[in-house]
């Protein structure tokens, strides 16, 4: 009466205790040898993966044996500083995708935000990991040499990508299809309004969409025979967008941009209001485009001109593919194929500050 | 090797399942009589509280014996539809103080935004409560009638409400001292700036803050000797902003408003731009002043002259007092009083889009 001793498995499936008991180890001997941790001689190593393989006991239900009942949680780590909610609208969108899908399979967010220090956030995965706290993990903000879908992949935690990875790895990712069209569109509107010089505010260059995109502008101008526009790389925040906006208006007249891309929408009205502070009105002396569409782009005057990212689809498209994968995992006789989730491509929304070039 | 069906509890401590055995019933049986859930007879009952008194487990000890180990999460359960963080940035602010205390201590935030449907919210904290998900949860946005506190108490799950309780409620709160101070000095700032028609754009009526800050700003006129201003009630919207200054402004010049004070900067924003489309230019014919002090406000042209709160660190004062509470059920010996955590009260912060009141 002090405690239980039995599971709960309704199923006649091999459990991780039978693995232990046929190899004459641990559970947790077992869950070191499944996990890659260390402390477990190669013979006794041996001596799991033979129980395992005698036993039918597929690795890829592994994960979910280790983890027993689902926890109902998925979780969410971003190695940002705490404020990212507050200044990242973006990050926002994602996570009420997110909730939106979550909500209806009565699953929760586990959301750690653990500040930017080197480590933490491996660290925090670590925990969610060995502690099962949740059932998998959504990732954002893909980076150039991101070293999570190998550490999840040891931890055995189920990971989903909002983005593409920095080079090709078995990672779940969802994505738009069409990713340049956003960007080919608002070059294509400002090319038709007669601006030549364009010039491109980008995002820190770590990350796989910012050099994506830049280099989508680039292509874009060059296709289209323009020289190329000047691109200063910012760090997404209001007080970079000012200081680019300082620094690209202060060209003589017929050098400076008449229009101007932002890599985001917070970036664009800081930007926006620069300029007119400096004397220049948008959109008649200078046209501006952000980027996302945040609610924000429609409150501001003049309203602004962005292109719009399905960022809510996107987050319930990553939590469809998590319950996919999880499926999948669960019953490996007959794993559902996880097909990629439908996300409208960008595509350009026109309001009011972007206008005719004026004569430079 | 099948299982553990020992405890790692440290300390020589009475335990449920001590109570379980002196009473002679199961551990579930304590935990039912605990939690005042049915199916326990009179006598059961009284046989576990007195085994209970007996050990000296005492009822403060309950929840986190019952929970045993730390769950290194707080939850927070939001009964609005899944776009509440896109649309409402004060909510996002507070997260933002909530994750910054955390990460330090290890902790998530495990979110549920569960819609609107009727009895969403309840279920949440039931589940979270019956699966140990979290060691205590945060309520926000304090509302009229709030069946929370007790649903709480009966679930034996520990609570910290950001905002004032509706009617006078032991559970722990966080708030500013000198609530009404941002709402008087912004009525003194218009004052002072020679306007006498102010009309107030407020929230809807079932939240207590929404109902406290329009009696402020009611007491403050009258205090000033000035008549009622226009009180309109919107659904913190954009939409509803721009409806309330058009309704507003559609009055005769010798009538209508020459400042309005809204419920909350997305409002101030949407109604500031909605003006300017009626040909009213800000500040020149029209004050706002807005409520919260978002990102956006700086954003904006012209500025936004708000009430800043500080909602981070209210955020934060949340988490702390949580910290305070659980420390204080795990050692019941002497238990750390919890004191009120220092948040700066509301201030207004002048920026443009307030000025000298125009002759009407």
């Amino acid at each position: 009466m002090t405690g239980r001793t039995t599971g709960r498995r309704g199923s006649g499936k091999p459990t991780i205790a039978d693995v232990a008991a046929l190899a004459g180890v641990s559970v947790s001997a077992v869950s070191k040898v499944v996990n890659g941790r260390g402390g477990i001689s190669a013979p006794t190593r041996q001596r799991v993966l033979d129980a395992a393989a005698k036993l039918r006991w597929s690795p890829s239900a592994t994960a979910v044996a280790l983890r027993g009942a689902r926890t109902r949680a998925l979780g969410m780590v971003a190695g940002r500083s705490s404020d990212v909610l507050a200044t990242d609208p973006h990050f926002t969108l994602l996570i009420s995708g997110i909730e939106s899908e979550l909500a209806p399979a009565d699953y929760g967010l586990l959301l750690h935000i653990v500040g930017e220090e080197p480590g933490a956030e491996e660290r925090a995965y670590r925990r969610l990991a060995e502690e099962r706290r949740v059932d998998g993990v959504i990732l954002t903000e893909s980076r150039i040499g991101d070293g999570r879908f190998e550490l999840l992949r040891s931890l055995r935690l189920p990971a989903v990508l909002v983005g593409a990875p920095w080079q090709p790895d078995p990672v779940v990712s969802v994505q738009a299809g069409g990713q340049d069209a956003g960007i080919r569109a608002a070059v294509d509107h400002l090319v038709t309004l007669g601006h030549r010089r364009i010039a491109y505010v980008s995002g820190p260059e770590d990350r796989v969409h910012t050099v994506f995109r830049r280099r989508v502008f680039e292509t874009a101008l060059a296709e289209r025979g323009l020289r190329p526009g000047r691109v200063l790389v910012s760090e997404f925040t209001a007080q970079s967008a000012v200081a680019a906006v300082r620094e690209l208006l202060a060209d003589a007249p017929d050098r400076r941009p008449t229009a101007v891309l932002f890599a985001n929408d917070t970036m664009a009205v800081a930007g926006m209001n620069a300029a007119r502070r400096l004397g220049f009105e948008v959109p008649r002396d200078l046209s501006v485009i952000g980027y996302d569409d945040l609610p924000l782009g429609e409150l501001v005057y003049p309203q602004l001109t962005t292109v719009h990212q399905d960022l809510i689809q996107l987050g319930r498209a990553a939590v469809a593919a998590m319950f996919r994968q999880l499926d999948a995992d669960r019953d490996e006789e007959s794993p559902t194929p996880v097909p990629d989730p439908e996300v409208n491509p960008p595509e350009l929304v026109i309001r009011e500050s972007t206008g005719p070039a004026r004569e430079g």
